[in-house]
This record gives C-alpha cells, structure tokens and sequence, in this order.
C-alpha cells in the first residue's frame, strides 16, 4: 500500500537565492489498535508492516501472552488515519478490559495509556541463560543494518530495529519514523515466523527504557544500540539480565550492563 | 536536584581488550503529572526544569487555557520515579475529568491518552499573521542552540528546544532524552516569564506531528529542526499556518510549509 515515503515539494534557501526540490519524507500517519472492536491506542508511525506492528505491539505490551491468542490482523484505511484490527482470544479481552475498568476515568499518556509511576515501571521479563554473544556478531549485526533499511535509504529519516542470529547473522528488520515502533513491527514479524530463537536486537536509536523492556519482552540477550543508552535503559537491562551494548561500531562497542553476555 | 546527568560503569571492547569506563548517561525517569490530585500521565524524561515541564505540557496539551489557571506546582520525588503535583483552576480540572470520563474504560496509548483517530488528529493552533523571519534569523538562533546546551555537553544524549526572537536571539533554551518534552519544558519556561512574545521555535531534533503541534500551541511562526520533517508535520504546519523548515545549516535550510515566513 506504501513505500513509507512520500514527495513533497519544498524550497531550499541559500544566499545563492531559492531553489524548489521536490523532496521524499518519512510517511507518519495515526494508527489505531482496534481489539475485539474496542480502540485501545493510537500511534503515529509509518505506514508499512503495520500487521508486524500490531502484533509485536500486542505482545511487548503483553496484551497477549502468545502470537496464537491473536486470531486474526486487519488493516483498513480509514478517515485521518488507519485502523488495525485484531481479534483476539476472549479471556485475554477480558484482561484488557479489566486493565481498562481500572484505569476508568483516568486517561494515561506518553508511556501507553499509563497513569501512574507504578504502571509506568512495570516489571521487565527476565531473559534466561544462554551462551555469550561475541563482540565480533554484535559488530557484523550493526554493520549489515544499513543494507536492510530500504525504507531510511529512500528518506533517511526512519529508525530500524534488527534481529540477529548469536552469530551476528541479521534475520529481520524493520523500519519506522518511531524507533518504538521499528522495534514493536520486528517483534510481530519474529513472532510471525514461529518458533521463538535465540539471538539479539540492534537499533539504529539511542536506547531508553522502553526500548529495553520490550526487547526483554521479545527474550533478546543483547540489546545493541548505535546511540547512547539513557541511566534508566541500563538499570532495565539489569534487572532484565541483558546486556545493554551502545555507541556500536566496525571495531568497538560500549557495555552497560551484563557484560557477561558478551564475549569480548 | 540533579543536572540531567549520572556516572555509570561501563566497559569498552575492542579488538586490543576491554577497558573499564566511566561514562556520563542522560538521566531518565518516570514523571507523573498529577492534576489537583489526581494522576493524569506518566512520561519518561530528564529530571530537570520539571515546573517547566509541567506548565508547558498542560499549556501544549490544553489541560488550561492559560499559565494563570495554574495555581501552583510541587515537584515531590516519590518511590521509582518523580510527581508533579499541579494545583489548576476549578473549571479545568472539570473539563479535564470530562474528557477522561468521556474516555472512561478506554486507556489510551503512544499520544497523550487519546484512543481514537480524531482524538489523536486534534485541531491545531492557527497562528496568525505576523512579518516574516529571514532564513540568517532561523540559521543564528539554531548556530547559537548548542552553546546552551548545557546537559547535552555533558552527557551527549539529550534534545534541546530553543526560543528564538524574530531577530534571531535565543531567549530560553530546554533540554531533555525526550524531545517532545524539552519542546513542553520551553513553553513552560516561556510561560513563567510573561507576556507572550512573537518569536519562533528550534529543535534539535527531526520534525513530528506533534512538535509541530505543540510549536503551533506556542504561537510560533517556524518549526526549525537540524534534522528531517515526516509527511503529517508538513500537513499540520500548513494546517496551522507555521512555516516548517527542517536541514537548517549555517547557510542554507528547507522549507516544507508556509515558505512565504521566511524571507530568503
């Protein structure tokens, strides 16, 4: 349906005078998740993968336990926006709902309908045993991202989130103007392929705490960030019991927490 | 109470070995905002110039109408995380527990509580006619953004938003991991000095739906980011009237909306 790009014609200013572009910007549009019929959120994101993005979305947020609780994706262009809609098992509609009676009158914000520190800082999954991840895979995973952003080599504007092998082989990507989003959209696609697999997340973003807790959620070992983590995504990985690796480049990598979890 | 930064441990691994650090991160954490007692949104943000915050945000979002409809404002650090406790006026607080009664059972999610499309595409401010700003203006204020920010240079990870006078001149300037909520944190700076003043807005960051909203609630003439704009920025600068230029360098910029603000 989209590229998640679009032309815009726009006027570059300089001293020499004033010259009309036509320019290719990240497409952002508010999409709704729409469950059992009921709307439970929107979010601005860029228009693509948005079945990945509903699914991930339901399940970092744990509004399912498992991708087979979903039954069915719809994604329908409406008036100002797009709806996504999903059927889901009826006991887990019935905990949305209670979640929702509990909040009633209360609307939340900025962090997903939450209106208290406590909702807001809810308890992370703590990812298990595994063997370390080698700087080198990190390295190579990082290194091989750009080559699987078609959306940001289009408009250099979207952020992408990878998952990777332990050997650092990249087995799906996703891209969105919200790095949230990006993360939330390789979720659903991993859990469209099946069968969970060990491995890792890199982002081409910086790394909060939301980033953290959702690549907990989805049972990476390492999270690898291209950007700096914030003081708040480092004590989530610790307690996730993932390492936080961030500044990432070709020869070197910064670790914030469970170090373990990297073989240097 | 805090400059917006922490020291944590860390390790840097490279080929040549593993070396400990300590490195500076962006301070993160949870902020309730709580309306004559009541919890209204939870956002993840520095701690810094959190009145601000709240001022601005219940200026950008609506919550009041005017900054003299806040009463007062208590910053109170509670268990994992930080409330800011703001005193409104009667009559606004009624509209707001009308609005959320309105979403009762309905949480919301990703923009500010709201649940539904037309919700989240909420009317933009119209700013009205005023002399256009030249494109050396916008370039000196957005030269000058750096050399305030002060949280920034120390941690490397933080947004920043400035007010600019038509000439240029930056007169406030606020940072924070979110750059949604360094934009609300300048209007709240904006608000406590007084009488409004025409000016525009500067980000270091890329140009979303909603900094270009919460620009337009500011009655600023241009958005000028460092960084990209997405499709749905452009759309509401047109809407509200604001020019959008985005790619500002020291000798050139472009602009996405309402060109005729800008004089070449």
């Amino acid at each position: 349906m989209t590229d998640g790009s679009v032309h815009r014609a726009a006027r570059r200013l300089t001293a020499a005078g004033d010259e009309a572009l036509d320019e290719v910007v990240a497409e952002e549009v508010a999409v709704a998740l729409v469950y059992n019929g009921i709307s439970h959120a929107v979010m601005m994101a860029t228009p693509c993968d948005l079945e990945d993005f509903a699914r991930g979305f339901s399940l970092t947020e744990r509004i399912v336990d498992k991708p087979s609780e979903i039954y069915d994706i719809e994604v329908e262009p409406v008036d100002r926006g797009i709806e996504v809609r999903l059927d889901i098992a009826a006991q887990r509609m019935v905990r949305l709902q209670q979640q929702r009676r509990s909040m009633a009158g209360r609307t939340g914000c900025g962090l997903c309908g939450v209106d208290s520190i406590d909702a807001a800082m809810r308890p992370v999954t703590v990812v298990g045993a595994a063997p370390p991840v080698s700087r080198g895979a990190i390295e190579r995973a990082m290194a091989a991202l750009p080559l699987e952003q078609r959306i940001n080599r289009v408009n250099g504007a979207t952020h992408a989130a990878g998952w990777a092998r332990p050997d650092g082989t990249l087995v799906a990507v996703r891209e969105d103007v919200g790095r949230h989003n990006a993360l939330d959209k390789l979720g659903g696609a991993l859990a469209k392929a099946g069968a969970s697999q060990p491995g890792f997340v890199v982002v081409t973003s910086r790394c909060s705490y939301e980033m953290v807790h959702k690549a907990a959620a989805l049972g990476a070992v390492v999270i690898a960030a291209v950007s700096a983590p914030t003081s708040l995504a480092i004590e989530t990985a610790e307690q996730a019991g993932i390492a936080l690796a961030a500044f990432v480049r070709q020869d070197r990598l910064t670790v914030y927490a469970n170090a373990e979890r990297i073989a240097p």
